[in-house]
């Protein structure tokens, strides 16, 4: 039983991620901030319902797991938006490296080490699943600010470029959506809410 | 191309899940009320967790989608305090079933119909992996309610009978989670935070 209680203590450390705030916008809930934990279920869930799309090499069920634990070290190391400064983005990364230690530390061999494994996968984006999951990452803030006049991207003056290689993990781990993707990169280019250099 | 319009039209429907609240507390967060995408994510992510406890029969990767997807009907049903009377518990039941024809078939064929089933096959709880995913959703407020000084059990006057009831589900999918549940729940009535009766 000794075990069980450290599953359970990092079952609630969990909940801290509610508390993470992105810079994306719920339109359905009077533009309130997205949580770190309700953005993490959206694109686990994304990750089944276009599974059709994905090349026959990916794992869904292990993309999903990747989904659902992607941004728990957010807990220690907070968001940071994903066009900001390089130097800011190097720093995060350090940090975040330092929380998943922590948190998945939580729990008892071997499962520490399996989900800061699968985290690090995720991270690397090296392998079909990771990949794919990156992908689903990117592709959910696009279809959002695509119904949104532009959101987010128009806010922060964003590039077409920029947008392009944010997607590009597409490319190899599901052509169909990397064609969709490219279209309404061209379609938000052409209603400037990208901008062209 | 035709279908993935419709799969992305229903990746976005999700969003008004965002917007659902239970009456559960985030404590991490100002004890606002909990949204059930957010509770979806984070039981999904227990079912996980707690996989090295469930009975072998269970496959988690389909408990997790199962867990995924539980609440999706709240969107037009909306949310029923668990211990409510049974009058009100059965025609949210209907307006469930509605929801789910509803919201699900935004899929196209064959993924509408295989997530209806999944839908029904959890709501049922006739198999392991739909009893595990139950045992997951009533879990975890057990757990919350223990660090809480009894939180909503102690605000609504639940009965230690009520509370076992709910967990029953742990009895044959996982059995050492069920004899914890059973330990807690007689702490929980020793410090009055469930009535005997
Ligand atoms: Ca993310």
């Amino acid at each position: 039983m000794q075990d069980l209680h450290h599953h359970l203590n990092f079952i609630l450390e969990l909940d801290k991620l509610k508390a993470v705030y992105r810079k994306a916008l719920i339109k359905a809930d009077n533009n309130r901030y997205e949580n770190s934990a309700e953005h993490s279920w959206h694109i686990a869930l994304t990750s089944h319902v276009l599974a059709p799309y994905a090349d026959s090499s990916v794992d869904i069920a292990r993309v999903s797991l990747m989904l659902l634990i992607h941004d728990i070290v957010e807990i220690d190391a907070g968001d940071t938006f994903a066009f900001d400064h390089l130097a800011v983005l190097s720093a995060q990364s350090i940090k975040e490296s330092a929380a998943a230690e922590r948190i998945f530390g939580l729990l008892p061999a071997p499962y520490n080490a399996q989900f800061i494994d699968l985290w690090n996968e995720f991270e690397k984006a090296m392998t079909p699943d990771a990949q794919f999951a990156k992908a689903m990452d990117r592709i959910l803030p696009l279809i959002q600010n695509m119904q949104n006049n532009g959101g987010s991207w128009a806010q922060n003056s964003v590039t077409k470029n920029q947008v392009i290689q944010r997607n590009q993990y597409l490319e190899k781990s599901a052509p169909k959506l990397w064609h969709y993707v490219l279209a309404q990169i061209e379609t938000a280019t052409r209603n400037g809410w990208l901008k062209e250099e």
